[in-house]
C-alpha cells in the first residue's frame, strides 16, 4: 500500500518548506508541524519533538486520519488531530502546514479575528480572485486539550466553510492547500499580510 | 531570430534577482514578476503562477510588446501589460522588475505618493547625481483590469516623463533600468528608502 | 581521558549553533560564547576573542569547572565563570549558550525581570507543560567583575532553583539544557518570546 | 612592489565581509565601499559602481593615499578620499569599511551625534574595556564634494582623536580597525547598537 516514491517526494517538499520557514523565523525551537495527504485515509506527518527547520527523512511517520501512527514506533506530532480535522473536513486538501511567527503570535494575542482587506495577496486564498475582497482569519483560544481544540475548529469550519486558515492564540497559524506548494504559498501570503497588519497597527494612534 | 545564449544569460540573471528578493521577503507566494527586453519587439518574462524566488529556466516565456506569448503554450504573467507599457514608453529600458514588500505595501496603502528626499541612494535613480534631491514615486490604485491600470500608468508617465518608478497600492513596486543589474539596484535602493520612510513614520507623533 | 570523537561532535554542534545565531543577528562581533560539558569536571568552551558565527575547531578549548584551561595556551572566554556556575549548580546541564540579541539587550535595559506568559513556546522551558503558565527571566546588572557577577547569579539560582535562564542587562542571554540541541531550542524559544514582548510594548500606550 | 598573495588574501577577506553586509541589508544597490592598507603609501579599494555584496577580484584596485589609482584603468570608489583621510590620520589603521544601513541612515537624519552608553559591545571600540562607558559617534552633513567632506572629518578627528567611527547623514557609517576582521567586528558592534538605539527611540514618548 505504501508508495516509497510518493513518500520521498512529499517528505522532500516538506523538508524544503521547513528550511524556508526556519530562515523566516516561523518555526522556532521545535514549534510548527507539517503534513501531506497520502490517500483518502492516511497522511505523512512530522514526528513529535524535532526541529522543523532541520527535518530529515526519518522525522516523518505515516498516520491514519484519527492520528494513529501506522507501522511506526515514533510519536506523531502533538497536534496531529488538528491536521486530521482539516483532511476530514475537505477531501481536496492535500497538505496542512502550521507555523509560529512573531506576527501571528502577537496579532492572535490581541484580536479575536484577523481582518485582511485590500491586499493583492488575498488572491492566493481559496475562492478569491481580486484584491478588492476581505477575509476574517479566526483566532481560537489556545488549549492543551487538542481533541477539544480540534472540535472547536471543526464546529467553526462547519459553520463557515470558506474559512481560509486559522490561528491559535499565542501559538500559530494553520493553513492548507491542494498541494504542499499551494499550502506553502498561502502560509507566505498570510504571514506577509499578518506582518503588514502588525506594522500598520504601530502607525496608528495607540488604543 | 532567437538567440539561446542571450535568453540563457537573461533568465539566469533574473533567477538570481528572484532568489535575492525572496531572501529579503519581497516576492512572497507567487507575487512579483520580472522581464528583460530581447529586442525592439520582444521580451523574456516570467510565466504566470510560479514562485519568483525559485525560478527555473522553464518558468520564462517570450512575448511581444502587446503581451502575446510567442511559440509558447504557457500563460504570460498576469501583469504583462504593465511590463509592455514601460518598454514602449522608453526604448532604453532593458528590464522591468516588480516586487511586493512589506514597506511598499504599507506606504502605498497610506499615501498617494511616496516622497523621498535627502538620501544618498537617490543617486541610483535616473537623472539624479546628488543626495540633495527629491523624487515622488507615484502610487496608483490597485485594479484587476490590467489594461485599464496600464493606461493610467501610461498617462502619468507621458505627463511626468522623469517618473523613476511607481507603486500599486497594497500590491507592489515596478522599477526598471537599462539592464537587469541596474533595475535590480534600483529595486534595492527604493526598497531601502521605503523601509526608512516606514520606520521614520513610527518615530513621529501618530497622525 | 580525552575522547576525540566526543569533542569533535560537540564542537561541530556548537559551530552549527553559532552559524544559526549569527544569521539571526544574535552574536554580533565577538559577542556570545558557547560550551558543552565533557564530564563531571570538564567542559569544552569557545576561546576568547573569536567570532561565534564563524567558529573553527581550533576556537575551542577544554577547561575545568573553575574555568582553568587544560593543556591549552589559549585563553578561555572572558565569561567562563558564568558557564562554570551553571554546570556546578545542576549536574544535569550539558550545554550553556550565551547570545546578544537586539531584543534581549533592549528588554534588559528597561526591566528588572522579563515576564513571559501565555506563549505556547513556554513549553520548551524546564518543568513547563502548558502555555497557561508564566515565568520570570531575571535580569542581572552588567558587571565586568565576572566572579562577582557569577556569585550574584548563583545566589539567585539557589534561592529560585527553577530559574529557566537569565539575562545580563545590555549584554545578553544565558540559557542551558541537557544537550546542545535542547539549549539551542531554549535560546530560540526565549529569543522569540523576547522579540514578541519587545514588539508588543510598541503597540501599547507609551509609558 | 606588489605582493599578489597579500592582495589576494585582503580582497578575499573584503569579499566575505561584503557578502555578510549584503545579507544584513547594509550595502544596498551599489552603496558602501571597502579598503585595506597595503603599506605606508598604498591601499586596496573597491572600484566605483560595483555591488558590494557580490564583489569579484576584478572589482578591486590599488590606489595611493591621495586616492590616485596605480596601474589601473578603473575608477576608484567615489568616496576614496574618506578612506585616505583615515589611513593618513592613524598609521595603525589597516582597513576602512563603509556601510549604508537602515538604522545608521535614520539615526543620522535625526541626530547630530549618536550617543552610545552602557552596552557590553562598546568594548569592541578602541580604548574601551568596560560596558560602563559612553561614546559619541559624530554625524557629518552629507556633501557631494568629497574633498570638503574629508577635510571636515579630518578637522574633527584632529580635535577628537579618540573618535571611534563616524556617520554621514542619510548616507552611512565609516568604521576602521587594525585589520579587516577588527574593522568588520566594529561595524557589526556599531550597527547592533544603532539598531538598539533606533528601536529604543520607538519605545519612548514621541518627541
Amino acid at each position: 500500500m505504501e508508495n516509497p516514491a510518493q513518500i520521498a517526494e512529499l517528505s522532500h517538499t516538506l523538508i524544503a518548506a521547513g528550511r524556508l520557514f526556519h530562515q523566516r523565523g516561523w518555526v522556532p525551537a521545535t514549534g510548527g508541524n507539517f503534513s501531506a495527504r497520502l490517500d483518502t485515509e492516511r497522511m505523512l506527518i512530522t514526528a513529535s519533538g524535532c526541529h522543523k527547520g532541520e527535518l530529515l527523512d526519518a522525522d516523518f511517520l505515516i498516520a491514519d486520519l484519527d492520528g494513529q501512527p501506522i507501522n511506526s514506533a515514533r510519536k506523531a506530532s502533538y497536534e496531529t488531530l488538528l491536521h486530521c480535522q482539516v483532511y476530514r473536513h475537505d477531501p481536496a486538501v492535500g497538505s496542512v502546514l502550521h507555523t509560529h511567527s512573531i506576527a501571528n503570535t502577537l496579532l492572535s494575542r490581541r484580536f479575536e479575528r484577523i481582518h485582511l482587506a485590500g491586499y493583492e495577496l488575498l488572491k492566493l486564498l481559496p475562492g478569491i480572485s481580486t484584491h478588492d475582497a476581505a477575509v476574517d482569519v479566526p483566532v481560537f483560544e489556545n488549549d492543551q486539550d487538542i481533541a477539544r481544540l480540534s472540535a472547536a475548529v471543526d464546529a467553526h469550519m462547519k459553520k463557515v466553510p470558506q474559512t481560509p486558515a486559522y490561528v491559535i492564540a499565542g501559538h500559530g497559524l494553520y493553513a492548507w492547500g491542494a498541494t504542499v506548494a499551494q499550502a506553502r504559498w498561502r502560509v507566505e501570503a498570510l504571514e506577509f499580510m499578518f506582518e503588514c497588519e502588525l506594522q500598520a497597527s504601530r502607525l496608528e494612534e495607540p488604543k
